[in-house]
């Protein structure tokens, strides 16, 4: 099951440091064919992996979109960096979906939260 | 000046690591009085952050808000954190704009971009 298009209720809370971000920034093209199946489809298979922490998703209506992808540490990023159907998606995501796009991957050093009581 | 409401052409670009990002990830209140000019103003300010590298925003209608900034090194951080408009228009967020929020500050370990040619 995917919330991907649903408002969240809040965003992913701090955990304790040091964990991993993958920060996916894009500008999507005007061909989007395939691509909302294909996101919730990457959104129920990263959910497996071990050390999944949670995942952020902003999207300005014809402007960027940003993913955020937290993990617990590198073994898990590298895990979803190899699953193969996450590898296709890429490809295809090249080849049809993305304007530009940037990763950034990135230790997290401290973080926190706050939630209105 | 602020972009802040324009559509980017594209999102920030990847730097040569190690650099830092700050992730700040927000679901915000009914109650946005001055938060549209507090945010452009910030946005102002930040540029003038030596070390600044950029900044990305995506915001879902209704939903989750990313603000993504760059920064060269922890240096650069310090400043921003410090700056009292700054601090003053967080205390204004936790007191008014946001009903939750995290922030993550990372140090980037590899990043990656694409531009359609």
């Amino acid at each position: 099951m995917s919330d991907h298009q649903e408002v969240p209720v809040a965003p992913v809370g701090a955990h304790e440091p040091p964990y991993y971000v993958a920060v996916f920034t894009a500008v999507r093209t005007h061909d989007q064919s395939g691509y909302g199946e294909t996101a919730a489809r990457m959104e129920e298979l990263v959910r497996h992996v071990p050390g999944f922490l949670g995942m952020d998703h902003a999207q300005t209506p014809g402007g960027l979109g940003i993913t955020v992808g937290y993990f617990r540490d590198p073994d898990a990023l590298t895990e979803w960096r190899a699953n193969s159907e996450h590898r296709a998606a890429q490809k295809r995501g090249i080849g049809e979906w993305y304007e530009s796009y940037t990763l950034h991957v990135a230790k997290v050093e401290r973080s926190h939260g706050f939630r209105r009581p």
